[in-house]
């Protein structure tokens, strides 16, 4: 089978494609085709070869969908034929996350999903909503469920609340989505009026760009009525954390999803004058994966995709990530 | 001024409409000129003149809306002109509900709304969505509260999950609306096929004649995959309770808002061997109130109204509710 | 080994000591001497051979404790030498119940502990706290997870909170307990006063002799200047829910644990007048029963043990249990 | 009537020892003997006379307890001869905290306790729990409502996990305490020997001289088995924050309480990695205030007070609580 593996701390161009045999499924384990991946900020970091506890070579990427193609002994919630995705966190299946459970992080702890056929754990696996494709599928295990723990688990978000997201990256563009569902109100930055607009088809109901409102915190206490919002999805990049808190109104509350380049110069006074909650997010559970899935299939959601790479181009899909240009998720298919 | 009294414990026709003198607002007081009230189940027993802690003569009717026209000394809430609407409980303005704060009931343990003219503490008003009239305005108080409370803050309904109504009362037609802008499911029931019509029209996913069905639980199941649902409003009704027990799947909740002719017979075991939470709803605090307000603002919600009668009809209004055939709402202008 | 059977639907009287092949660990699984196991009344409805979803002959019991004697391939979560207790739903290991969990519990569902030697899988089991017997131990699975979810998880009761316990068995016990680690005053009933004695011993605040004060709720309400109880822990008995219900202050919650004899006569308006959540609550997952532990150990608490039977007098510990004599729980050491 | 007032932006030596007249109280008003004020870090900014928000002159300290001796019309909470303190926030009886309500902060927004008489709203009330003295009493407004409010409210703090102290100031002499009622395990750091000596007397069950272990997070890892802490009660001082956050074991949380001096540099990225949460706390309502005095009373806690400084050398309180060398409160009395 055909495998990618990060094999020395080369960066991008240390993903090497590779013939590797395909795994067999022990007890318990399911042999899944991967018919699509994609891609996470966090991808990038691990790519570098020197994320934390990664040991080389290793097989990249957390998300994968594909279809099951043969069960171990004693395997019980899957059969031959089932469309699944993997879980980012194999170990995590529902409760509280620990130190144990970190460590069974697709991708990164252990090898991920940029494979042909890969060997999970039948707990390790859900069910695709029925109408989505692989590649729809594919892009679930990390950004959808990330913003889904951090508007539903986390952060209660209900009807009539307000909801800054920044950006247009994976996480933000599937918490544009679920916070339409849950009947909030969605305030969304990017730098491109292009992308504002699209935003605005999926349902955002004021858009901002940054570029043109550099203080955008004071533009959302306009939006606001000067009450500021009551969560924010801190998807990261340089210096947003102190204007997201800026942003945050009294008892509001703030996901910390990425914290890329560092947080910045932080005022932390306003958290403890405002009573503002920040809570840091790891992706979730299966039982959260489920229950968004769920909610997926209700509302026949669709992921947003930017664009689709074939595996020969896995590389190509990495610096397209990292160009910024993307609006929605990045997809290899295999 | 015009208003109605309980005189009597004779019922509707003990109801004496009266000319009174109009109140004067006292320090950190309104005076409000009211245009519409609504009627809940609550005051046909109230109208007994036999209610817990009733003394008569009173004015009743927990719901109204009007316009302030008379503030009093330090009153700083609201100004001449705005348009309000009482809240049911005087005193419950935020947190836990007291011993105390249930004595402050409107139309029940002091004066109600059935009035031209009534004086309200600062406190005890919230403003009206702009979008409403005061005949929409009018039907938030007890109904509209009670059904927000029991599915936003204490049975936490979100996107996905499954939600039951029990007929097409105004707090079921109300939990109906807001399921939908919460993301849920909705299966309602009546015995009437053209109300199911119009509650599928307002966004219900499936609906059952319990007439037709009268093992209606069993037909819940079937809808929901052998899975029951999440949430159960419970408006009441002889022996409901039992067959939304029966409806309520592992982990689910019920609201218990009415208990119309008893509870009936009631297996309880089940309550534990499915783990089913039954939550006792009494309306609801200032701050819910306001929140479903904003909820309504967004979304643009509009009451629904099944009658409106003028101020000389209000028995004709109270008879009209106890007949049960009304969809929503039963309002008295004023 | 020897191992108990219910074999016939003949109640205590069926249940047979049989000498049976010990069982092999297979992948996953941990083979167990059991030292000692514990009844709960659950156990005298499993031992009338009629119990839902019963197959015969089985082996009874959801309790008991012992060493791990030998692990089969890919165990990691424990080593032999271990002293451990199974858990009581075999597949709750955290998050929510669900109906397939249900299908996982102990001497239930599939076979149980009363027997020498055990196999279970290495997910079904936790490590004992150091300092416990495996008498002790054994008392845990489910009457002390039970006690622990109604009040930590489902209940979150808290310090200066009042609670009540309904007489002196195995759950009210653990409750009593863990109650007074939480900050919380106790109540407490029985018919006996040398128990309520007992009870004061361990840190009972208030005892209620039933027999004295038939009428215990009003009791209860004097006894907390009117206000009522924050919560129960109801474990059933012929019409204890109506009095539990007039015990409970408004805003007050209930765990539903038992209903023997059914609830009898139930007034609900009450629930909903004084905004009561009744909370059915059965057993608990793996995850709290870690967490239950880790307060055990840190406090040094002391499971309260009856009486110890040998193997050999396992119908005997059964009608001990019946008799309702016990304070605390009931033991059969193998 | 004697009360300081702040006149200048002068600091400590602008507070000013004055004759002014006894204010009278009006409708829902009452007259209070303040009795005992207690001093806040905070009130070392507010002397400053460029507090946010601040008009001067002003009477500051947020904390005072005393005597009712006159009811203004239709006051109905207390009477005269009643033991009471004012709460922090004026405004904030119950729910959220919002920005009107922040505008109504005693010795802050509005003028405080250092005088002999004062007039509050009756709401702006609590009775004092009866074991306490005035001096005693004046301790709690701010100070242990905001420990309060981090362990029980916003922490959920339960029995079994391990709660950080950081010093022995008012807010972590009264977390000890209530950790302690509510089952938990302390660990307290301080510079002192002595002082962490007294901490063990309280309760304490590990301590860390952090001027002995720079590195204290280390020794906390170490003393908590490499798990990490499950709450913090984060009081500042400059840089402790990112130890806080490496102290704080996966799924933690952390009470941001004071900031002093900057949190410095602070590595968010452990947050999410550890899905920890910071929750800004600011102080508490007078609903919580309520249910921590029940605890107090429950279980007879009697606030640690360092040092009690007469009316006339209230600058030297200041300088006192500006020196560090205090363990548990400074008050004032009058």
């Amino acid at each position: 089978m055909k495998a990618y593996q990060i094999q020395t701390a080369a960066g991008i161009d240390g993903l090497t494609l590779l013939d590797l045999p395909v795994p067999k499924p022990g007890a318990g384990q399911v042999l899944i085709r991967v018919r699509a991946t994609s891609l996470n900020y966090r991808d990038t970091a691990v790519v570098s070869g020197r994320y934390p506890g990664q040991i080389l070579p290793m097989i990249p990427l957390s998300d994968g969908a594909g279809e099951v193609i043969e069960v171990g002994e004693a395997v019980t919630r899957v059969q031959v034929g089932d469309r699944v995705a993997g879980i980012f966190f194999q170990d995590w299946i529902a409760g509280k996350l620990t130190r144990e459970k970190i460590k069974s992080a697709l991708g990164g702890a252990i090898d991920g999903m940029l494979a042909e056929y890969v060997v999970l754990n039948q707990d390790g696996l859900v069910h695709l909503p029925a109408h989505l494709s692989y590649e729809e599928g594919a892009t679930l295990p990390c950004a959808a469920v990330t913003a889904w723990q951090a508007l539903v688990d986390r952060g209660r978000l209900t009807a009539g609340e307000t909801v800054l997201l920044l950006g247009t990256g994976g996480v933000s563009i599937f918490a544009l989505q679920f916070a339409k569902i849950l009947g909030a109100k969605v305030i969304i930055t990017s730098s491109s009026d292009e992308k504002l607009a699209q935003a605005k088809q999926l349902g955002a109901d004021e858009t901002i760009n940054y570029k043109t409102f550099p203080n955008w915190d004071e533009k959302v206490y306009e939006l606001t009525q000067q009450q500021g919002v009551d969560q924010v999805i801190e998807v990261g990049g340089a210096g947003t954390l102190e204007k997201s808190l800026r942003s945050t109104g009294v008892g509001g509350r703030i996901s910390l999803i990425g914290v890329l380049g560092g947080a910045g110069d932080v005022n932390h006074t306003q958290m403890l004058m405002k009573s503002i909650d920040v809570q840091g997010i790891y992706v979730g559970s299966r039982e959260m994966f489920e229950a968004m899935n769920r909610a997926i299939a209700l509302h026949q959601i669709k992921p947003v995709i930017d664009h689709v790479f074939p595996l020969t181009e896995a590389p190509e899909a990495y610096r397209h990530l990292l160009s910024g240009s993307h609006f929605g998720k990045v997809v290899i298919q295999l």
